[in-house]
């Protein structure tokens, strides 16, 4: 069983999973191999996966069997287990609580070889569109508190397999960096009266120097105090802070903007490794006038010496308007 | 010219340093290779330094010659300028100064393949002296508030160059893990009126399960949430803020801990890379009764992916109990 454990000192929550360590790809120096031959997310393959919890299926094909374009399986090597209690516990300084949550994998394709960024729009809308559906399916569990979305994309940016697809974790506990998001955004509520986000968006769409790419709802930038070199969020223009709220034509405009950068990244970085990240509200707080959801998408090009790591203190070799301006410039086929 | 930059939401600095760019090695899509041709740190190199800071050397030989033991220099292309005043500017939501600090390189010996855990530990004395030497000067420039003192070994580390080197960075902020363990010891110490890390060190010294190493005067343990496998902190057993404060006898003991950890850590893991970073009190804030200087060393053996970057949510595939029983049965030769 993995536990949920909090730093004494800074309040970090950690998931201690030692099941996790079983698999060697975690555990082991680090190589730069991506597994080439037998794929388990690929059609045909459906046994090598727990049974699957949703899939978009061709009429009248079998659950667990081929004829599937969208699947959502359970980790096989999950980092939180579904069932039990929290059942929090101190003993002495320490704070800890059950391993709970739930840990799924969104298989995204059944083509193996096809890049997310490749991927037709109406491919990318269902996504997205399952991301949400799963993010109110695990809302309906009063243990938990967040999801988190997320993809990793290459074996440099903690990929284990090559198939395309993305990963859902739904906590017990609301994320340090997200509570750190909620905080700051209070604080400038309080003394403005305005989301920070929605300043920092009118801010950004009046100046463009650091906008990467426009839609009618959506604006990607290079965020001001970037901490890796073409680091790229996209909000939503107008204010909303859960991404469970995201509107019907609103998929097609965020699947337009994320194909854009992801293809202006890959063709300036030569596919990179990258993770992309949503920040939504927690699950319970629902709307919040100070929070803002929004996608982080960070490029693996730099690596993370011991300053950062040691201060959280960040060095930036590229300022982003040059990154924004780069990737402006980038002619999309 | 360099720029301090701080996130509006969540108040984070960032350096953007576009000098930095120029080398490759800072910006291309990760690679395993280290140099292992000339190295412009060995002795008779001297003059691929910028000319020396400081050294001990050899009774009559010149500076920026050989016949050093050891020596710091200036870094050759540094992520902060020392001249120039720290000029704070706002631009709308925006915060920014210019990147004004100090940025060292103490090259720990004259052997080219020597690694540090196997220098002498007379050798390692007399670094452990000089980041202290060294601090206490930075600590006379008015617009300086923090000096990190860290350690890259090894290229997945972040390490540029495989002679043995740490690096000394003077800021005119506090970094930003810092003051969250600031605030949080605030915190309990306005609870409790005792020390958090104090009462930390003694529930380990007492359970031993996560101690890895111990002497008269410091104690390693695996953190109880710890980030990483293998993760390992240093701390000392008497309650002390400033790493300033160290005392003559305590140079040994702590070469000797550091030593021993490092030694059980490279047989453990085969000399993986890793980061170690001194944490200390800000240079003007001196004795904290809620603060407790200590050193992190993190192994690089795991990679870290999306869900982690996002969330400031790790999930630790090693128990930590089972690091330090692992690091303790270790038989140093």
């Amino acid at each position: 069983m993995s536990e949920l454990r909090k730093d004494p000192v800074v309040g970090r929550w950690v998931i201690i999973a030692p099941e996790r360590g079983r698999r060697p790809s975690d555990y082991v120096v680090l190589d730069s191999e991506q597994g080439q031959g037998f794929c388990p997310l690929c059609p045909e393959n459906e046994k090598m996966t727990p049974p699957e919890i949703f899939a978009f299926r061709e009429e009248g094909s079998p659950p667990d069997g081929p004829g599937w374009h969208i699947r959502v399986v359970p980790n096989k090597f999950p980092a939180l287990k579904e069932a039990g209690e929290t059942a929090y516990r101190s003993d002495g300084v320490y704070e800890s609580m059950n391993g709970v949550g739930a840990h799924e994998i969104v298989i995204e394709t059944p083509e193996h070889g096809q890049a997310f960024s490749d991927l037709p729009l109406e491919t990318i809308k269902r996504i997205l569109f399952v991301f949400k559906m799963r993010m109110e399916e695990l809302r309906k569990d009063s243990r938990f508190r967040y999801v988190v979305l997320f993809k990793n994309r290459g074996r440099e940016a903690g990929a284990s397999l090559r198939h395309s697809h993305s990963q859902i974790i739904a906590l017990p506990i609301v994320p340090k960096r997200v509570s750190e998001e909620i905080t700051g955004g209070k604080r400038y509520f309080s003394r403005h009266g305005r989301c920070v986000f929605c300043d920092v968006i009118r801010q950004e769409a009046g100046r463009k120097v650091r906008v990467v790419e426009e839609n009618s709802d959506f604006i990607a930038i290079a965020p001001f105090a970037a901490r890796f070199p073409f680091e790229t969020w996209i909000f939503p223009g107008k204010h909303a802070s859960d991404y469970g709220t995201i509107t019907q034509t609103q998929y097609r405009t965020l699947a337009e903007i994320l194909s854009a950068v992801l293809k202006r990244l890959n063709m300036a970085l030569q596919n990179p490794p990258y993770n992309l990240v949503f920040h939504t509200a927690p699950l319970t707080e629902g709307s919040l006038p100070h929070f803002h959801w929004h996608i982080e998408i960070i490029p693996k090009v730099t690596r993370i010496a011991g300053f950062e790591w040691g201060t959280g203190f960040y060095i930036n070799p590229m300022p982003p308007e040059r990154c924004a301006e780069y990737l402006r410039e980038i002619r999309l086929p």
